[in-house]
């Protein structure tokens, strides 16, 4: 039986959490339900698509990952299910499907319709009756109408400038060890850098000049590094530190969502 | 198999929820367990008793609510297990129980008595016990001895003025988005309404001259509505706002728990 | 099938979590996985073995307990599996195992080297992978070389002073009601008292006179009282108080971690 996925800004004192899955045991007999977060911003799309960006590919193919972040359905805004790849999500057409894998076309995506079940009073219940549909494998194509467009969010994208002696990347997501994740994939990078080595010229004057490919290359806690993560994305870390303890990349810079990181090419 | 749930003031951090968890596996091959939440403020009863009493009735019939708060037996203070309805709620004789469901009286109680159980050395032990016991199918009459009474936990109730010409009822709850939840129920204000249009006075001079049935209904982010949740209370929110973002309608208004709610019949 | 305990640095709001979630859901068909605490302070895997060495002996024989704290493999830290009696712990070569149950021997400790499944790119995927063996009833001993030792972390240890007239414990945790637990163990403290009566000395000018066995011993909300609790570790508590209402022992106290209590035997 397929993973249902929960990512939401309902927090964790609320009920909401526990209504949904008190719906979900109701639709499904035994359902395999896990928590991806519940502590996004509120309304923040941009962040609910960037934490479950990077943890859905984790899940067996056929999984269903529900987005409940801005997801009450409006007169212009509808709730949508949308297959990329092996993976089923669901979410109201805000625009957040749109930043879970840019690089990569969705298979299918239908507009949600389920007026003949007058019963589902909320998101809640018609998110759960889809996801239910999904793991007892049901077609997607029967829960809607097959649309062709939903709305793309604005994402910041890479700057090439001086002739492609930089590229200036922002601050897309700081974790809870205090590290700043950038929208500088590696892929682009390393193509751009064409073997000119690099240098990173970050605020307060500190400068990275190695990019690492694993922590294990690194040997003493504190210090600044930069690494690709597992997403292939450019993160800035301090070396086993965090903001509960000495402090993160965060606060060793005053770095905060937003600010610009530039990579100089010698 | 019926689920178990669990809300708790234990918080996240703390083994005591892992080790309530622990317990319930060993007395059950596969429980399913859900949390509602472990966020409960400290032997807040009041608080628990809000969140379950919008969680509960989500959960399929036969579901058990487990509430360990102010959790532990003294002389003057037994633990109870009582059917309302299709459920089967567990907690301490400490008045949480009275206020899931104030409108329904319960269909059973029991006091649980598990003396001839010694190696039971915890509420959490006992509740566990309780809770298996109920899910493999077993009547609660077998727990303990049935009993009358239970402790009843005094709730402010919304109050008339000027010849019904006003309803005042007080915040009860605020949720994660700065949402005010009142006691001031559906039912009980169309009733006083008798059809006249209504106002709801609030403080900093604000007022709101209709009451949604629906958030769909309006449109502009940041306006200050007035809404009946799904539980039948009237809430003041603003629309898609929250405290971590621009203020939720707890900023707007300075509102706490406690403050007055006026309902003005016009 | 056994279960898969979870305790971690790893906070709720990233990806992380989920990811590991993710990947034991695709080495398993249906995995029982229980969060211990992902709210362990970064990097503080005596944090981390406090909680966990409360919560585990709670959980059914032939439980696996991942430790995802300081968990990244360096050339001189590698990634154990140990079996403690009817338990098996997962966790980086960095001394939290040994702090897990202190008086036992472990029964075996197997320096894992999965080197030949080489799509495991990181901890958490060789900690899923290692859980899953177990699960499946796999031998320990085939995950990699059984080795002698691990790496010991110095804990402080209660002191006696003044021909045994007095021992001196420090706080080790302080959880989330505010109680402040120590490193004084009823076998010691009792031993030692040798049936002579004891002051348990504080700051302020506190004084408890005596350690009570059970939480209903005591009637008056706000009290200090002292209890061994279910480790049997002395803590010194509020009755019925939290740091987030009137406030925990810590805050009348004035106590923090490390700060040390005094049993006066008299």
């Amino acid at each position: 039986m397929a993973v249902i996925t929960l990512t939401s800004d309902y927090g964790l004192k609320d009920h909401y959490v526990a209504a949904l899955k008190g719906v979900l045991h109701r639709e499904l007999p035994d359902p395999k339900i896990v928590d991806v977060t519940h502590q996004v911003q509120a309304f923040n799309i941009t962040e609910a698509a960037f934490i479950l960006r990077n943890a859905y590919h984790h899940f067996p193919a056929g999984s269903v990952h529900l987005i409940l972040v801005d997801e009450e359905a409006l007169p212009n805004k509808s709730h949508l299910i949308m297959q990329l790849g092996d993976h089923y999500f669901v979410a109201a057409d805000n625009g957040v499907l749109s930043m879970l894998n840019p690089e990569k076309k969705p298979d299918k995506i239908v507009s949600i319709d389920l007026r003949n079940s007058p019963e589902l009073s909320s998101a809640r219940d018609i998110f759960a009756r889809a996801a239910a549909h999904v793991v007892r494998g049901g077609k997607i194509d029967l829960l809607g109408r097959v649309v062709k467009d939903m709305k793309v969010a604005l994402v910041p994208k890479p700057i090439k400038r001086d002739n492609d002696k930089h590229l200036i990347g922002s601050v897309i997501y700081i974790d809870r060890f205090g590290t700043l994740v950038t929208n500088l994939q590696q892929r682009e990078v390393t193509e751009m850098a064409k073997g000119r080595r690099m240098r990173i010229n970050l605020p307060r004057g500190r400068k990275v000049d190695k990019i690492l490919g694993h922590y294990y290359e690194e040997k003493s806690d504190g210090n600044l590094i930069a690494i690709f993560n597992a997403s292939g994305l450019l993160e800035i870390a301090l070396f086993r530190t965090s903001t509960d303890t000495f402090g993160g990349a965060t606060d060793l810079l005053g770095m905060r969502l937003g600010d610009q990181v530039d990579i100089e090419f010698l």
